[in-house]
């Protein structure tokens, strides 16, 4: 396999398209992968257009992967050819660093690498992401891929799931605790069931009165529509957790008098423009907190994997043919998607070998 | 003592003036205490100027109470005439909540019951503070002072002291840690006294380059200048906590920065106006915090009295009389404080008797 097909964009303002490129050598720890599915996050949208002026032209978005081992370096032993594996937001960081040490390489304090978009630390290259046929990543960054999952389904863990599962088992949800997941996109419909699956009685938040039984459906004890002050006044002083997972600019006040006292709010999504501010008494009333959380460390993204595979959790998905991406796009940005695009690669093999 | 003599406000618009009332028949559990010292608290000046706008008048201010118990109720044990005692910022909670039940009367779920504006819960009667001859509150409610401190200076431990050793406490402040205290007023100047006797390396932010030296004079490590950028950036991601007592608004942004990955900044201070919105990424980058800390339960006082009697810790203090609190809320709005008035109340116990 000498060359990677792949779809790019070429600048902030075209849509992506065929793309070509020479993988890299294989390194004496790496894996070489068959990418099977790869799921579309918002991410992949702002990055190939330059959404937040930080993109290299041409960008090959994606970093929600499932696929195949197709071969190994020299010194690779935690994966051999025909292994099912996954890999998300990070290919490699600096592995030397406190939050390293610590298993959070989401938190490199040097920076971690990124899947598409990303510094290789050997060679300077732009990372390339899983919009390709194929992907080649140091074993440390790979994960194994429960195997009783549908494939298309996971994908979309290694990124939604993970940025909700961290904060979820960071502050300890569980049992008897009421949990708050606020929004239901991609990020929020992962958030309900994981949430679910850990033993809380959940609560959906949305603004939408249409997705209220698709809530109940995912494993929302109860959806309460947040515009609607009667519902939520009904909560007031009520919840241990809160996910909030939109990103959209919004009052965050009246999530946090839900929270009961010492609960917390937990950000996971980045505004293009930061919320009004927060009530600085309301917190102060209850000790409250708000904080935020970034999708998770490699150990975890395997607890998470291992999590899902055991209570059967997948997201929802919508399958595209590569040659759709521009197309989803455009539904993603009306949020009009159930809930999270997939990409199958092997449409983009079939256009390449046509 | 049939008349207790107090200073009160008639209104929002009148200054503060003599005023005298009958103290509340002596219940089985209550302690008769004469006030020595009452220290002066910004609430108080917003309380008589009902710039909270929940005051009833008249308010007799003063939550920062140090005296000597000169009567008790036939069913009080714990304290008995002659006792050096002490009463913060609430006089009685409901007792039978989560909150109070974990003894964090200062959240109780039906509200607790302030040493001034408040409403007694056996007869509605509305509670008048410090700025008096003599209070009566339930034993429950009183603190032991320890004998070794100067008296004056332990009266401001009762608010401005707990409000600051608290989130301290709260967030594990201790050995090996870098804690900022930002502001340095009645609260930040008891936050940099706490914080360092608990152990941290301490860090005092301030606006004021006149404040530098008596920073490190009351025990802070080093003092940054927060206005200076350059500063500013050399301690960017190295704060296991900071406290941030100003009640000014100002942009949170510039030391939410300077939070260590799992960092949480804790905010006493309630602004008029909100601070401008905290810059969402900046949180979910490091996983960091901000919260929101309400002065301390009962227990945690006497821990902390008991902790500033062993460190020798009492609060800087500028005495007046009780004729002079005009003159200090005046001061006080200008910041023109090192770093609380205290009023002697034997002063007030002079005019009434003159």
């Amino acid at each position: 396999m000498n060359i990677t097909h792949a779809y790019a964009a070429q600048d902030a303002k075209s849509k992506l398209a065929p793309f070509e490129y020479k993988p890299r050598e294989l390194r004496p720890h790496d894996v070489q992968i068959e990418v099977l599915f790869c799921g579309v996050c918002h991410s992949d949208l702002h990055q190939a257009r330059n959404e937040w002026k930080n993109t290299i032209f041409p960008v090959v978005p994606g970093h929600e992967i499932v696929g195949r081992v197709t071969a190994v370096g020299n010194q690779t032993h935690k994966y051999q050819v025909g292994d099912l594996v996954g890999v998300g937001c990070l290919v490699d960081s600096c592995r030397s660093c406190p939050s390293c040490q610590e298993g959070l390489e989401q938190y490199c304090e040097n920076g971690f690498v990124g899947t598409y978009n990303g510094q290789d630390r050997e060679t300077g290259d732009i990372t390339y992401g899983g919009y390709s046929t194929s992907i080649t990543v140091t074993e440390d960054f790979v994960l194994k891929v429960p195997e009783n999952l549908d494939l298309a389904g996971v994908a979309p863990l290694l990124c939604a799931g993970i940025t909700t599962y961290s904060p979820l088992r960071h502050w300890n949800v569980g049992p008897g605790q009421k949990v708050g997941i606020v929004g239901l996109g991609g990020l929020g419909h992962m958030g309900v069931k994981i949430a679910h699956a850990m033993g809380a009685k959940v609560v959906l938040f949305t603004t939408s009165p249409s997705k209220v039984e698709d809530g109940k459906r995912l494993g929302a004890d109860e959806v309460v529509i947040s515009k609607d002050a009667d519902q939520m006044a009904q909560h007031t002083n009520s919840f241990d957790f809160i996910l909030n997972t939109v990103a959209a600019q919004h009052d965050l006040n009246p999530f946090i008098n839900l929270l009961k006292r010492d609960g917390t709010m937990t950000l996971v999504g980045v505004p293009e423009h930061d919320h009004p501010a927060p009530q600085v008494v309301n917190m102060i009333f209850k000790r409250r907190s708000i904080a935020g959380s970034l999708i998770g460390g490699i150990a975890e993204t395997q607890e998470m994997l291992d999590f899902c595979g055991k209570h059967n959790i997948i997201s929802d998905i919508e399958m595209i043919n590569m040659n759709q991406i521009n197309e989803a796009y455009e539904r993603m940005l009306k949020s009009d998607v159930k809930y999270r695009f997939v990409i199958d690669i092997d449409s983009l093999r079939k256009e390449a070998n046509a």
